[in-house]
C-alpha cells in the first residue's frame, strides 16, 4: 500500500493503526458475532463502546461532571441553529465574534432565525488575518451567550487565548482543533465540534454543555436539535450514528496510549514549528496569518502569484502530498495537519517546498 | 468467524460481502492511498463515490427525473421535524395518519412546532395490528400533504397497498422497508428513510423528494433542514455522512449485482411466507396483525406468556439468534428479516421455535 500524506481540512487523515484496527474487526466484533455496524445501539455490546468512548474523552479533555457530551449528528452547521434555538431564551439576545467564514455562517443563521444577535467584533477589513481581541466590556451584559470559532479552518487562525467573558456564557466552535492539545472546559459554557477532522469519519458531531444551560430550549423547535432530550437519552434519543462513535472511540484510545493530550500537543506545536520556521525564513512563500493568530492545525501560505499557486498544488499531489489547494474561497494553500498527519509528512512538506521554490523561481 | 442470525430491527444485518469489501479497502481505497473514511468530500475520488450511490439507488428504485435524491443526517426522526418546516406553508395544514410510535411521533412532533396538523386515520385502538383503510375523502382537501409511515417496524404491519391521496402530496417514512421490494416513487411527493435497516450502518438520512415540492420552507428553519439547500448543493452544504454514504453504495451495487428489486422481493417474500406459514400452521404462538396488515420486513408474534417469551429470546440468544425480544412498549418477540437476512437464518428460527414450543409446553 502505498499512503499518501493528506493536508485535507477535513475529512482528514486518521492514525493508520486506528484504521488497521478497524480493519480487522470490521466484519466481525469480539465474540459478538457481527459487525459494530450492525448492533442494536441498545445491545450490551454497543451500550460498552458508546459508555467507553464518552468515558476515554471525559478522561482526555478532563471534562467536569458537571458538562453533558452527547454524540449527534448534522456537523456543526446544525448547530449554528441548534445555539441559540437551544440558549437565546436565557436573556432574548446574543453576541457574535465574526473570525472567519464558520462564524460568520453561524452569525447568519442566527440572524436567519429571527434573532436579536450582534457581532461584537470581526476582523473581516483585514481578510480574516487575526482573530478579534475580545474583552468583557464589549460582550453585551445581558447576552445570552458569546458565540466564538476557535480555530478558523479555512484562514489558519486561532485563539491564542480564551476570551475572558465573565459570567456569560462563551460559546466555541472546536471543529478543526478539539482535541489536539488540552483545553480548560470550564471556561466555556458550551464546545461543539465536527468529528470529521481530529476525531472520526465525518457524520459525528460533539457537543460539551454545562449543565445549567440545559434549561433555555425553545418550545417550538425541532426535538432533534434539543440538547436536554439529547443529555437525558444519552444520545440514544434515536439511533446514533453508532460506527462514527465506535470510530471516535479508537481514537481517542490511540491518543491515551500515546500519552494524552500533554503528549499530542508536543507532536502538534513540534509539526506546526518545522512549518512556520521555514515559511519565517525564506520570502519565496508568504504566510499571511500575523504571529499571535497562527493555527497548529490548518497552516496557510502562498507564493503571491495564483498560477504557480495552482502548479504548486498540481505537482504536490503527484508527489504525494494530497489536497494542499486552499479554501476555493480564499485560493493560495493550506497544510491542514491534524493529530493524525505524521512529522514525516511536515518534512516531506518543506522539502517539497524547497524544491519548489528553486525549480520555479518567480518572475 | 462463528456469524450469528441478527434479527435486530435496526441497526441491523448487512450483506456479509458487502461487509468484506469494506474491510478489504478500509485502509486503503483504490489507487487513492488514504481510507474513504480520510477523503475530503469535495475529492474526485469521492465525488465519484457519492455520485454512484445516487446513481444506484435511482436506477434500484427506478426514481423519475424530477425527484431529488438527498443524502443526509439526523435520522427519520429529524425529518419528523423537517417535513412539516419543508411543507406546510403549501397550505397551512396537513394531515396525519397514526399507524405505530414512529407516525405518532411524526404527528406529535409537528404539532409541537404549533402546525394545524390532523390525525385523519389511526389503529390505536386495535393495538395497531393493523394499518388504516385511507381514501381520498378522509383526507382535508386543503391539506399541505398526508403523512403516513408505511412499515411500522415495532408491530410488524405494513400498508398493502399505497394510499390515493389524488394531488395531496403523499410523504412517507420508509425507513424500515426502503429497497425491500419495487415501489412506485411517482406515487409520492416525499419519501424518506433512516438507512441503518436496509440500507447502511446508522447516521445516513435518505430523502427523495419531487422537485415542485422544494419551494414551500419556512424562512426561520435550520439551514440544514432545508431539502432545497441540500439539493441545490448536492448534499454537499455541509460535509456529509461520506463514509455511510459509501457504505450505501455497497449495498446498493450488492441489491443490483444480484438482480434488483424484483429479485429481493422474491427473496424477501420467500423468507416471510416460511415465518408466517409456519405461525399460520400451528396454535402455540400467536401473530397479533392481520393477515392484510403483515410486514414482510418486521415479524411480530408471541407465546401469551410473558415468562415464555423471555425465556424464547433469551435461549434463541444463546442459539445465535440475536436480538428477537419485542420492542420494549410492545413485548413479545419480533423477527426483523431485512434484506441482508439469509433464508438459512429464517430456516434456523423456524426450526428453533419447533423446538422450543416442544421442550415447553404452556401449563
Amino acid at each position: 500500500m502505498n499512503r499518501v500524506f493528506n493536508f485535507s481540512a477535513g475529512p482528514s487523515m486518521l492514525p493508520l493503526s486506528v484504521l488497521e484496527k478497524a480493519a480487522s474487526e470490521l466484519v466481525c466484533y469480539g465474540e459478538s458475532g457481527m459487525s459494530v455496524m450492525e448492533m442494536s445501539h441498545r445491545s450490551p455490546d454497543y451500550e460498552a463502546i458508546i459508555k467507553d468512548a464518552e468515558a476515554m474523552l471525559r478522561k482526555l479533555m478532563n471534562i467536569p461532571d458537571n458538562y453533558k457530551v452527547l454524540f449527534l449528528q448534522g456537523g456543526a452547521s446544525t448547530q449554528f441553529a441548534a445555539v441559540p434555538m437551544n440558549l437565546i431564551k436565557r436573556t432574548g439576545k446574543a453576541d457574535y465574534a465574526v473570525s472567519g467564514q464558520f462564524s460568520g455562517k453561524a452569525f447568519k443563521e442566527a440572524q436567519k432565525l429571527g434573532y436579536d444577535v450582534k457581532c461584537i467584533a470581526t476582523t473581516k477589513d483585514d481578510n480574516f488575518d487575526h482573530v478579534p481581541v475580545i474583552t468583557k466590556d464589549m460582550i453585551r451584559p445581558d447576552a445570552a451567550y458569546l458565540h466564538i470559532c476557535f480555530n478558523n479552518t479555512i484562514y489558519g487562525t486561532k485563539y491564542g487565548y480564551i476570551p475572558d467573558t465573565g459570567d456569560i456564557p462563551l460559546v466555541a466552535d472546536l471543529s478543526s482543533c478539539i482535541i489536539s492539545e488540552p483545553i480548560d472546559v470550564s471556561k466555556f459554557g458550551v464546545i461543539y465540534a465536527g468529528a470529521q477532522k481530529n476525531m472520526a469519519p465525518a457524520g459525528l458531531t460533539l457537543v460539551i454543555v454545562r449543565e445549567d444551560l440545559l434549561d433555555y430550549a425553545e418550545e417550538k423547535m425541532p426535538t432533534m436539535l434539543e440538547w436536554k432530550t439529547m443529555a437525558e437519552n444519552d444520545s440514544m434519543y434515536n439511533t446514533p450514528p453508532c460506527y462514527t462513535i465506535y470510530m471516535a472511540k479508537l481514537v481517542y484510545e490511540w491518543i491515551l496510549s500515546i500519552g494524552g493530550l500533554d503528549v499530542m500537543k508536543e507532536m502538534n506545536e513540534k509539526k506546526a514549528k518545522v512549518l512556520y520556521d521555514y515559511l519565517d525564513s525564506q520570502d519565496y512563500y508568504i504566510a499571511p496569518v500575523k504571529a499571535d493568530s497562527r493555527s497548529m492545525m490548518n497552516v496557510t501560505f502562498v507564493t503571491g502569484d495564483a498560477d504557480l499557486d495552482k502548479k504548486f498544488a498540481s505537482e504536490a499531489g503527484k508527489a504525494g502530498l494530497k489536497n494542499l489547494k486552499g479554501h476555493r474561497s480564499v485560493g493560495g494553500m493550506r497544510a491542514s495537519i491534524y493529530n493524525a498527519m505524521p512529522y514525516e509528512g511536515v518534512e516531506a512538506l518543506v522539502a517539497f517546498m524547497k524544491e519548489f521554490a528553486k525549480n520555479n523561481p518567480k518572475k
